[in-house]
């Protein structure tokens, strides 16, 4: 079945996410990272564009795996420096209508009290536009930064996630109940009924809160929840949790069996098959032929920085790549996290690398060249599959993605695979020139759903229990 | 001598600041708190208007001494809501060229590390128009919330915000130099010379980090530093780290007397009598005669709502206002912390309270009412007594602001006691109808010294400490 998908721009609070290098070109302005004028100019335009959010990846340690440790990911900018991305999104709510922000956040990172405060104010300023994007810190410099000696093993960080989200879900849930605040204050003489906000009283094995929330609540109430774990445990996580969640399938149909497993585990928490959004990443180099794009695509490689493209490669893994034989085959690597990241790019990656020196020119991304009916025809081809959406990671912004709204979206709107832009859906409407009104990020995810999380999900478990 | 003063506006997010129950007015706009256009249009007004900055207060746990604990508070709206006040200084930065903006942040609350990323940014995206307001928190709840039993003791507090000051000071001034980041990227080929970034290595009482800051250098480096310590510890720490500070004075002769116990105090860390800026509360009610002033005055105490004014003063002084016999004479009180803040209550409150039935009706600010002439003369006297500056306090927004700005402020700016007015600076510039180009707020606050911390600011000593 044709359906529109989900467009995500996905960028980072620095100068260079994924394609490291390409930030020098002429008309690139990644530059620009710390000012806010670029990023209020790149949300219009993706606003404009009928985008339906900009996600924000965001670590907060630097990447110390590469010949030398953190300095040869910052020679290189490999997301280094990286700025706090929760204070983009205001300055670009402001100038937008549509545009959804999911920004990334560490339960290891915040403290579940206040991170509750902040996401409920971004969901009343932005009109129930805001997601979360939750992550549980992976790099050893994030943990050393915090003052822990090491990240917590995998099992102790899904399950202080378990208890974060846990807590986050009650005082975004029950802590005020939806007729707190009167509908006419001024004639009422009183903001809210007292009797209507609830203390929130938490014991678990990592946190402990007595408190009563500080917002009322927002149009979304919890923001659209976004997880992306790959391995078994994550992937249980994300099907307990998720609204969105992101794949990394090398084809149509390793992406379709990823959604196949996740959607099972989905079921196993009583959520139905409709209930989480499957986000591929992607990138175009879009051509007026094939042969142009090819030519575009090839300039793309000629700009990219080897070095800094095996430091991010090393960050993931956790592996010196500036230390070993990148000839040697995978066989060779044999401790169980480096055997779990190989697999895990591997299983992302085009053709079927063998070792790191064959991975080591792939951008962390499906890259699809071609003119924008032959993008079009992949993107229908990973539609079929089940994919609900793409993240699609820039070359260079705001190009990128002016290239992708400019020419490859009219094609897919004539396909049915992308929803009307904000000005065309207005003049296909009635007596009125404005657009329609505008929806939260959660109904533009799951149309004629409503703002709130849906009764199906687990949340709900947790919120009627005693 | 008479000078410019600073003049901010004393603002939460929320809709009742301190004058509890003027929220109901027609006019205010108190209420629209949780919506962006509110905040960028008062922005701008205080910009156009020639405002120095504006000013954040914060708390992130209800009031809860008075009658039923929190629910009293909540039912009043006294501080309750409270939303996250930094999310609301990048959309009103995009929207203003001068206005400087200090938020209230708690070293109990934040983090060090990823605050001074934070704060980073913001100064980034500010183009140097942050501030920071240091607290340590005071409430109950706030502990509560955060897990805690109780709040630490007052010098446990404070010895946990001058460890947290140094580690983000180390981050600030020291983890990138100065020409750390190329001039020309492009040209060079290069973001960053990594042998200018530096890893800080903190171990201390309360903290740990092992980190490379991850922000470039701002333009301040380290956000203008705001502390408002009342007990002599607080004072000490003032004296020490504040390049702003407040005052409670009840009359100009008590600011002087704060003002010089403060200077003693800098002057034992080495600092010189210009180093701080000493900023008075206050409000103003305008009229056009003074008999329409005080008919004015007087509708601001009808529309105050007695039982929330004593709610806050509950949670203020940690005593049930609403379990005593408000007319006992304050000897009757002997904790040693009731004491303590009833000292300051009666220290800055007009005339000579005995009882808190004197105090019930005094809206923790001075209250001036008059002309604009009878108001510029006391603005006057308390600049003559030395007081650098005044913190706003609103009886609504924007009108309190929009009444000063419109009446008050010609008047100052003729008497020499107000900046020119961005757009009359303009004018009586020479060839260009452009303002003059934007400073920092540490420039603001302190003309022809530079962005950054002055070389007497004690920091220093951190920094050039082994």
């Amino acid at each position: 079945m044709t359906r529109p998908l989900i467009y995500n721009a996905f960028v980072t609070n620095n100068l260079s996410h994924i394609h490291h290098g390409a930030w020098r070109r002429p008309t690139s302005q990644n530059l620009g990272y710390n000012d806010l004028a670029t990023w209020i100019s790149l949300a219009t335009t993706l606003d404009a564009g009928g985008f339906d959010a900009i996600f924000f990846a965001d670590t907060f340690g630097a990447m110390e795996d590469h010949s030398g440790g953190w300095r040869t990911s910052a020679r290189h900018s490999v997301q280094f420096p990286a700025g706090d991305p929760l204070m983009l999104v205001p300055a670009m709510a402001a100038a937008t209508r549509n545009l959804g922000f999911v920004v990334t956040g560490s339960i290891l990172a915040q403290q579940p009290y206040l991170w509750a405060r902040t996401v409920s104010t971004l969901d009343h300023l932005t009109n129930g536009r805001f997601g979360w994007n939750v992550v549980t810190s992976t790099r050893r410099s994030e943990a050393r930064a915090l003052g822990l000696d090491d990240i917590p093993s995998h099992a102790d960080r899904y399950a202080q996630a378990q208890e974060f989200l846990e807590i986050t879900y009650k005082l975004w849930e029950t802590s005020w109940q939806d007729d707190a605040v009167s509908s006419d204050p001024r004639a009422e003489g009183r903001y809210l009924d007292e009797s209507k906000v609830h203390e929130i009283h938490h014991r678990g094995a990592r946190y402990r809160m007595d408190a009563v929330h500080q917002q009322p609540p927002s149009p979304q109430r919890t923001p659209v929840i976004f997880q992306a774990g790959g391995s078994p445990i994550g992937r249980d996580f994300a099907a307990r949790h998720a609204e969105g969640t992101f794949i990394a399938g090398h084809d149509p149909a390793s992406a379709a069996a990823a959604i196949t497993d996740v959607r099972a585990r989905a079921r196993a928490h009583g959520r139905p098959d409709d209930d989480i959004r499957f986000i591929q990443g992607m990138t175009f180099v879009v051509g007026s032929t094939e042969e142009e794009a090819r030519r575009l695509s090839s300039e793309v490689d000629d700009d990219l920085d080897n070095e800094a493209m095996l430091a991010h490669m090393s960050g993931t893994i956790g592996l010196d790549l500036g230390a070993i034989d990148l000839d040697a085959p995978f066989e060779e690597f044999t401790s169980d996290r480096t055997q779990g990241v190989i697999r895990g790019l591997v299983e992302s990656a085009p053709g079927t690398p063998k070792t790191f020196r064959d991975l080591s020119r792939w951008a962390w991304s499906q890259r699809v060249v071609g003119t924008p009916e032959t993008i079009a025809d992949e993107i229908g081809r990973w539609a079929a599959a089940g994919v609900d959406g793409l993240n699609i990671i820039h070359i260079e912004t705001p190009g990128t993605y002016v290239e992708f709204i400019d020419h490859v979206a009219p094609v897919l709107r004539a396909r049915g695979l992308m929803r009307a832009a904000p000005a065309a859906a207005a003049s296909a409407g009635a007596e009125t020139t404005d657009d329609a009104a505008p929806v939260t990020l959660r109904e533009r995810l799951f149309p004629g759903r409503g703002a709130r999380l849906p009764a199906s999900h687990p949340a709900r478990a947790v919120l009627t229990s005693p």
